[in-house]
């Protein structure tokens, strides 16, 4: 058996392995940080290893890495496993092509821009639009907020940042911003981060305010950023609201969907992106809401001049045949970039656009479920709304942050704790679609079983007045 | 059966298809770009795709996607395949961890963690020293822009860039620093090229010239990039003599080891990086010389704090248990963050120290066997030098760039050409360390081969009149 048939059959192995764990222990059995090292044999060494052990040591690894694709795992804005989009990024590895140029990817090439394409038509961009696939959401932002300041500032690309650029965005937005603030060059004290309402969506009121008050003083506005499904809530940012302003002071439009940007394809729930094709940029993750392996983000520019321009390098030893429409490394950050195209292109091929809404429609139904129980249940306090995947909640007198610990310590479940406003809460995130209603509802049946058997989670006055 | 069992049986056909391909027809067969999107059905479409088509349309795209792990394959700094290396990319698909937290990476994380280390000791890197998982080379560079600036200026983070940066690099290192240069506020004018020997090595002294004249007229050097494999020619820059000015002037050293720092490995060939231990930053990627799937970026730095200072970001939403020595989103550019250490740990730790050292070892011996080739065969014409993995040559009198677009047409071996100085040529690169002597040999046959068939590749006089 050459090596390669032996390593696919020991994978072969390791997923029976992998998949059996998944139904017997949904949340793997926990290693505490500080025994790590001594729990499992992950030290490399001068000689190979033997391969019984090796294989044995991967076992271990398998059976104690934390299991995502489950009916506990609610921890993070991605879960679940779509097959199709396994297959298709198994696939990507095998075939481990880079996708700079046509003459190394090939078909590839065809299978990004065709999703880049449809996206495109979906939210209606016109025909000069066009993307690429960035390492992720935060990459995703970088790239729209380097394109917002090289339009305003073509100069700035030559000859370095030298004026004051500044960059708004909610204050529930994600963190990323701030970060690419400060590698942009912008600086991360240039960022105004605008009031949410109520329901924590970008004030546009307020934005304006900002505007014109950093006009007064000198200050270039040059990007605003509204959010497709923040972080902790999964609010929507009114985005015809925001258009309005941007267009009005000419202003770039990003909008960051990296979370639910996914709703574009759901015929239902796409109204929470109304206006978007007013926007110069969108961005949105296949790896949340569209189920696809890690990672999987798309950036979608409404005239793709401004991708080349902000993005392309000539290199001769590089770009050899065929044209720049089909050698993508001339509007990527990258040089050398992972195939991460195949794997929503299959999920995509197999089950139709039509096939992505169910998907999506299914996530909202069941925050729909969850929403349900919470509000006819006294003993929760919900702190989230309709329209978002992010169920938000307080069971009785329990703080969120000690009992989601708890939870994970003891391999109950795992999921987060958020916070808006003044409030703190559990974050429940519907996000993996393979759940049924009877997942969700296991879920509270899960939590409340496990503070039923730790009283001491739940805050009394007494041991309220104890802690102080 | 299961939908995954099935698409995973699908899968393990596609597989077989793929390898018994690879053997049948090591150069996929080609499709014009123009042509690709009749030649396959690569259209999303509203409905589904049945699974016979779909089953059959994937086939297609396997077939015709261009094969990079087989002995005709020379054009990219990748090619081959370690299967210990798949195995472990494959499982990372499978898993599907996100790289931030230790609460969903796990054990993940002290994978990622001991290739950090390891690699740390290997280049005599201090106790302070850390590293992370870029998403490429490029970004490696771009992570130690964005520390040497902030080393510099502390204040650039928050408030933008205002004072004129300068970074130095070679005239033959890559594109990337200069793109960097743009993104990171710093300016492409900015960049300083210096001055390569004539073995494409930077020159020290001109470094140095250039440094003291940009000090003169009050620009503030900030970073200096060597480079350990430049892209064409595989020039090793002498970090040790570059040391010793950056020292001088205080500026953040950079060894960019993308193409070839896989020499840390290699007991023979180490010498290369001679002065390692003095830079501030080092990166090298493992999907090159160590052979793994794309993308595998590793960098290090000597003092994990600035790393730290420049990626950290808080997220109460985000880390909520174990510490930040194993919340790993701290010191990355990302937030979610795919896996690309298993693919590298599974194969180090099944083949040891000394099996990556092999793997390193046999690439430079494949590389001799081409010189030899090349140096005792009067129609060749060698155009780079020893210790470096990229031949370079010219044939009889072909055109390098004809020549290559013709053997990538007709599908007889795909490699690619470049420059240096006054000449471009043939650029062969022997990093698959899968092959063999044999392999080697039989690509010049092949090249002989084709150019005697097709004789008006070779520039006679009269054909050079002609084009005049």
């Amino acid at each position: 058996m050459s090596k390669i048939s032996s390593d696919l059959a020991l994978f072969n192995e390791l997923v029976e392995t992998l998949i059996s764990e998944e139904e017997k222990n949904p949340v793997a059995g926990r290693i505490d940080s500080d025994e790590l090292y001594d729990a499992i044999d992950l030290s490399l060494n001068e000689s190979a290893m033997v391969d019984d052990e090796f294989k044995s040591v991967l076992r271990e690894i398998v059976i104690s890495t934390p299991k995502t694709a489950t009916n506990l795992f609610f921890n993070q804005l991605f879960g679940g496993r779509q097959s199709k989009a396994v297959l298709g990024d198994l696939l990507a590895v095998m075939l481990n092509n880079s996708m700079y140029t046509y003459k190394v990817a090939g078909p590839q090439v065809g299978i990004e821009q065709e999703i880049i394409r449809k996206s495109c038509n979906l939210i209606g961009y016109g025909p000069t639009s066009n993307g690429t696939f960035p390492t992720g959401g935060s990459m995703s932002n970088y790239m729209a907020m380097v394109m917002a300041r090289d339009a305003k500032d073509p100069n700035c690309r030559l000859d370095g940042m030298s004026r004051p650029m500044v960059a708004y965005t909610s204050i529930e937005s994600h963190y990323s911003i701030a970060k690419n603030a400060s590698f942009s060059g912008v600086g991360r004290n240039n960022i105004r981060y605008i009031q949410a309402d109520s329901n924590g969506k970008m004030i546009p009121e307020k934005l304006e305010e900002q505007i014109i008050a950093d006009i007064r003083v000198g200050f270039i506005p040059a990007f605003v950023n509204a959010t497709a499904g923040t972080t902790v809530l999964g609010a929507f940012d009114p985005i015809n609201e925001i258009a309005d302003i941007t267009e009005k002071y000419n202003i770039w439009l990003h909008v960051d969907g990296a979370y639910s940007g996914g709703v574009i394809f759901s015929n239902k729930y796409k109204y929470l992106v109304n206006g978007i094709e007013r926007s110069q940029s969108f961005s949105y993750n296949a790896h949340k809401m569209l189920g696809t392996p890690l990672t999987c983000s798309i950036i979608l520019v409404n005239d793709k001049k401004q991708l080349h321009d902000s993005f392309s390098n000539d290199a001769d030893y590089l770009y050899q045949t065929d044209g720049d429409d089909f050698n993508l490394g001339k509007t990527s950050f990258q040089c050398g970039r992972r195939n991460d195209a195949l794997k929503f292109w299959t999920l995509w091929k197999s089950v139709g656009t039509i096939g992505l809404k169910k998907i999506v429609d299914q996530q909202f139904e069941l925050a729909d479920v969850a929403l349900e129980y919470i509000r006819s249940n006294p003993d929760y306090t919900l702190y989230s709304f309709d329209d978002s995947i992010s169920v938000c909640f307080n069971y009785k007198d329990t703080d969120p942050m000690d009992l989601c610990t708890a939870l994970y310590e003891h391999q109950v479940t795992v999921v987060g704790f958020g916070s808006f406003k003044e409030n703190t809460f559990v974050r429940f995130v519907t996000i993996n679609a393979n759940n049924s209603k009877k997942d969700i509802l296991n879920f509270f049946k899960v939590l409340e079983g496990f503070v039923e058997q730790n009283p001491a989670l739940i805050k009394t006055k007494e041991t309220t007045r104890e802690r102080l």
